[in-house]
């Protein structure tokens, strides 16, 4: 998978390195079990490329340094490559500072923003970043999208892994709930609302609607709106609502932020603090015989030993998709 | 209310300012509303005082400096009076380096922590903040409670007030679910499980269980435990499982995270793009003629408006007790 993503890359533009890397973030996320933002989404990707929208060549430029906050623009580059450099600095930032942030306009979609996790919780920082998107959920008590789902991402190392929560502000995100429908099944729990205004776990029904629930309701709403304004000011970028006067969504902004745990007087004992806390609540009482307690991240190493021992189910119509750009 | 408040601590050991300050937050988040970590709260506090919990003279001491990282002791000192000492040094590294993080170990409850992000975002500070609490919820698919609600607190400055989202994790509150327990009516969506392990908008039922509802489900439960996990290992200090080993809530550990907006590149423009942002939210298509479009403490500013011509009111009761106690 990997070679034909960078082959297919190679093709369109890309240079050698830069090709391998991002058909590595796209293998990588299918290996994890991601394919949304894998192998099912690189013809998307490419499409965009081919559009325009996405320039293979641009690389992020800093635009303004306040001491260990730094504003980059990421030219409309990929925003795969453009979020693992300004994780890389963010790292940076924060071997000087003990924390740094790095703010970035005008980048494209990260794909899954776990991946960045991942890189930071690997050299032992703490991560917590997010992106803005294009408007796809109600506020609270509305009708029409103002909101994006606008995904978090919180990491900490966690012996030679990481503990990665990589959350979107919808309860179901849109991929999950096409994939439902076309399984004609439900959602476990309600996921929005119907043209009536009740809430269902229909997926047909909400795509209809395009009334997503947010998590915990007007919560949900709220968090969202406070990490695309954060994203916004933080970055000098677009927020959800300029983004959403766009055909596509492109020019989103994103915040970075590292904390070098290596320089906490504590470091010696932090894996011990955090294999506590989930010793702890791994010995959680089960609320039935089909309930598994896992912590954030935990179901992904699980799919990922599986996927490389057995190889990653692909759907055949994707891949010939695929084979069909290069 | 502030003259009893202070006339009360000043009798239970606390020195004049910080009588007067800690009597400032408890009135501020009665004149705002939250009654439960105001007036209501203010006999617990004193309680907790009187039985040692609470160490009045106690101040915060800086255990460990990393560049814009600090680590700080609370010594059990008065939660609110941490806090504030947090915020302020928080805001203090952000004006040196641009973000300036406080992790302060070892101290108590800070009654509402909306009350920090005001006061950062009143100085023109981004605040993300947070602290971890003693196990009130499980984590899910289980029935035992291990992980704590954990607000997060993120706030931002707009024009001469504040966007403030103050979020616990769990859907509703016990005090809430208490409240509307006694009002017998019920919740407006399922707020946890009964235990027949059904999901339950009966206050009484969830308050017998134990199991009430993260908000978005396994996010929420998730989120509740990154946060614990961050609050733990950056202040060195005691996370959830450990707080819960002691019978009363004390040493709890905080975050305390701010960026000084006066030192980015688009400082002029950051309350244009709020203000965009807000007006586009505010412009949202209501779902039926009772809907109202917030942003997260608006609705504050309302309360406090009439609260302050009106004055608030006070359940005699507690008004009752809280004079015995001078």
């Amino acid at each position: 998978m990997e070679n034909e993503f960078t082959r297919i890359l190679l093709k369109h533009g890309f240079q050698e390195t830069k090709a391998r890397v991002l058909a590595s973030v796209f293998t990588g996320n299918s290996v994890d079990g991601i394919l949304s933002h894998g192998v099912n989404r690189f013809t998307r990707f490419i499409t965009y490329v081919q559009n325009g929208l996405i320039h293979p060549d641009a690389e992020p430029v800093l635009d303004h340094s306040a001491g260990a906050v730094e504003q980059w623009n990421g030219q409309l580059g990929p925003g795969p490559l453009n979020a693992i450099k300004c994780t890389e600095r963010a790292m940076e930032l924060a071997r000087n500072s003990g924390i740094g942030c790095v703010a970035l306009s005008n980048t494209n979609h990260w794909m899954r923003g776990g991946t960045y996790g991942w890189q930071a919780a690997n050299e032992g920082f703490v991560f917590i970043g997010w992106t803005n998107t294009i408007s796809l959920m109600p506020a609270w008590g509305a009708t029409d999208t103002k909101l994006g789902n606008n995904p978090l991402v919180i990491a900490v190392p966690y012996g030679d892994e990481a503990i990665v929560l990589d959350m979107a502000m919808s309860q179901y995100s849109y991929g999950r709930m096409e994939s439902k429908a076309l399984e004609h099944s439900t959602l476990d729990f309600a996921g929005g609302y119907n043209a009536a205004g009740q809430l269902t776990c229909d997926p047909v029904e909400i795509l209809a609607s395009k009334r997503p629930l947010p998590i915990g309701y007007w919560k949900g709403a709220g968090l969202a709106l406070l990490l695309d304004i954060l994203s916004a000011i933080l970055s000098g970028g677009l927020s959800t609502h300029k983004i959403s006067e766009k055909p596509d969504e492109t020019g989103v902004s994103q915040v970075y932020i590292a904390i070098d745990t290596h320089r906490l007087s504590n470091f010696p004992s932090i894996q011990s603090i955090v294999s506590g806390i989930i010793d702890d609540y791994q010995h959680s009482f089960p609320a039935d015989e089909h309930s598994t307690i896992r912590y954030p991240g935990e179901r992904i190493l699980q799919i990922r030993a599986a996927n490389l021992r057995e190889g990653i189910l692909v759907n055949r119509k994707i891949w010939d998709e695929i084979l069909n750009l290069g």
